[in-house]
């Protein structure tokens, strides 16, 4: 979610709206790829590259150099799915410009970039050929990576699946649990390229029209058949992942402290705004966290805390950075973290609590020893999880969870009410 | 909870402190029952009524009938452990006098009390009925009813359970989520009640060795082995008891829109103030829901929502009627209420959600069809899982969970961490 990056005050110059940026590239991106979906499928099939299934990795994605920061913050502060500013295409910029020095610094720390594109890649590859032999009949499957604010933007992908126009094509999050800050902001994404595109598409057709052009039959490739994977929480393969990790780590505490650590389950926090028109993440990370000691046996104490709360409105907590203090306070001296809602190492892992919390936090208040539980990156079974997620879904023909259509009760934001009608209206 | 009779602001004269008569009460009681351990085990036999298991069933309880509201209140407002205020013993006793009138017309309007002693008692016979079935080399069971702030008070069965002396005695809470502001603070109360008891002994034992007689090996009775079920949120039997109940509700809303009812699990909110510090109970809340779902085969749309929020605080959300509202808005017209964390029908139930809810507000924003799932009360599937969770319980030879001994992250109420040394410390 990375709302972290809203830290520093605002006093710069306007800069050119990121928003009008997107609406431009999406228009000319329509432009190229508003050809007729059967063109597309007899050109990919006469290349020999025909594909059956895409799925598509839906992410936030990170800045894979210092340099590429700017236009990521950009992105993410012009995002009013995941966070409405008043006057946003001017402050969104405005904050993004500010911001950049101080997270330029915490990515040089942390390599020089994020690592997410790399770990998609490695676990779209594994799964690709996972679902290639599970799944024969559904085969070849082609992953794509859709990122929110970094390339390959969603728009992006979108372009390349109309290209590819596969028979059936998979809205896979990479967020196990469901808000509208995460997977909501990408669906709604998909829903505006498609909404744009048939807006487009049916002008040309009026144009066509109007020269009496009446031969061709302009079909919007929004026809391809789209389906969502939009939640996974308690997806066994998942879950069982997360396990294998969490006990690798508990083995490297000393005999005689392993079951008196606490597990701290760390999720992004959301602004209480945004739990309290009804988000179902919070519940969603909870029910992940339970089936997580469930399959541990309850072997050790745990809380489920929330990280990266920043500005002064209020979030959901306890807060990560209290809780380590309050441990301490309270005679607790042995802690892993567990980053329990993030499927790969990103700047809130490597840098807030492996050097913020862990090095500095931690050792300030006296824990004794304090361990992060490794992200999933290339895990193998996680990388099975993800094929037997799709292989289920697939076999389930549902189109998305019986979730996806109910908008959250204090919901005005009239994009997810869009983005159901264009996942679920036929369903 | 409860914490709705923080309604009305405050303006009446001091009332004596409830506290305090609390603390006289306990000391008379403890000086009646300072016999030795072997003295009441060998009466017990000898009358031919010996206990071999006990259960104390602990909850909050409400006011059998309107005569008993101002006591009951008083008891809630003074409990530091549910709602720590200035000058407790004081304002306790206010706010109780002035909330008096409008609860009392609140119980008036659901047939003059709470039921729940009285399904407590049921559930509790039933429960003792098949663990003598089930669990004959415990056998004889027997229940025991401590509620917080009517009568039978904790205290009282505590008092009733050392007359008992039973082989081993378990606290089986009843609420099947864990919060401090709950289970904990009757948890707290036993411990208070045991840590005078040893003090009051330990008096009585110096003092016959400073009169020589050393004869008399005076035992204090905390030698009663104490364990505790103090959370069992997915607990099978539990939530099959739920799924029946829901299933049976929603065959009551016609076929043509039954899977699109939404679900609205509803459980008693909580200042964020107690939620920031690490109370457990909204992720475990969500646990129940999780698995209620699950066991549901996600048939319905649903939401994790809290009622019975009061005062200026912030508390969790989305509220109850909030979502309600805001249901209508999105044009959902088809509700379940189900009350996720209650075991048997009160005021949150027959008053808030019926008659508040169900009756006033849904019908003035303009739902269609609204219903309640039925409360646990004296469901067959419900009082088995009771016996199963007690039977597991002994089966396990644990004392607690493995959750219990760990404070929150920002406890700072003493009795949390003397509860802790009292059941804890010698597991």
């Amino acid at each position: 979610m990375l709302l972290s990056y809203l830290k520093v005050p605002l006093s710069s110059k306007l800069l050119t709206s990121y928003l009008l940026n997107t609406t431009i590239r999406t228009t000319t991106t329509v432009s190229v790829n508003s050809t007729i979906k059967q063109d597309n499928q007899t050109r990919n099939e006469s290349q020999g590259h025909r594909v059956n299934t895409g799925i598509l990795l839906l992410n936030m994605g990170g800045p894979e150099t210092t340099d590429e920061v700017f236009d990521f913050l950009n992105r993410l502060f012009s995002d009013k799915d995941i966070m409405p500013l008043p006057a946003q295409k001017t402050l969104g910029p405005l904050i993004a410009r500010r911001r950049t020095p101080s997270i330029q610094e915490q990515y040089a720390k942390i390599g020089g970039g994020s690592p997410i594109k790399m770990w998609t890649e490695k676990q779209g590859q594994g799964m690709i050929k996972i679902l290639d032999q599970i799944s024969p009949s559904t085969a070849p499957h082609k992953y794509y990576i859709g990122f929110r604010y970094v390339k390959p933007l969603t728009e992006m992908a979108l372009d390349e699946i109309e290209k590819d126009c596969p028979q059936q094509i998979i809205a896979f999050t990479q967020y196990p649990q469901y808000s509208c800050s995460t997977t909501g902001s990408s669906l709604n994404a998909i829903a505006r390229y498609y909404i744009a595109k048939k807006r487009k598409s049916k002008l040309e057709k009026d144009n066509k029209v109007s020269n009496t052009n009446n031969s061709l039959n302009i079909q919007t490739s929004n026809d391809l058949q789209w389906s969502v994977i939009d939640r996974w929480q308690t997806h066994s393969g998942f879950i069982e992942a997360f396990v294998k990790n969490i006990r690798n780590e508990l083995n490297k505490f000393p005999d005689d402290v392993r079951n008196d650590v606490v597990i701290l389950f760390s999720a992004h926090s959301l602004p209480m705004s945004v739990v309290n028109r009804g988000d179902p993440y919070p519940a969603e990370v909870a029910a992940t966290v339970q089936a997580v000691m469930e399959s541990l046996n309850f072997s050790n104490p745990y809380r489920l805390v929330w990280q990266s709360k920043v500005g002064p409105s209020a979030w959901l907590g306890c807060a990560t950075d209290d809780a380590i203090k309050g441990l301490a306070n309270n005679n607790r001296r042995h802690i892993l973290l567990v980053p329990i809602a993030f499927t790969s190492d990103h700047i809130e892992t490597l840098h807030e609590l492996d050097i913020e919390y862990a090095q500095h936090l931690a050792t300030s208040v006296g824990i004794k020893m304090i361990r992060r539980c490794a992200s999933l990156n290339d895990s193998s079974l996680f990388i099975k999880a993800m094929a037997d997620i799709v292989h289920e879904h697939i076999q389930s023909q549902r189109r998305h969870t019986t979730q996806l259509p109910l908008r959250c009760p204090g919901c005005v934001n009239a994009s997810c009410e869009q983005m159901r009608k264009f996942f679920c209206s036929s369903s």
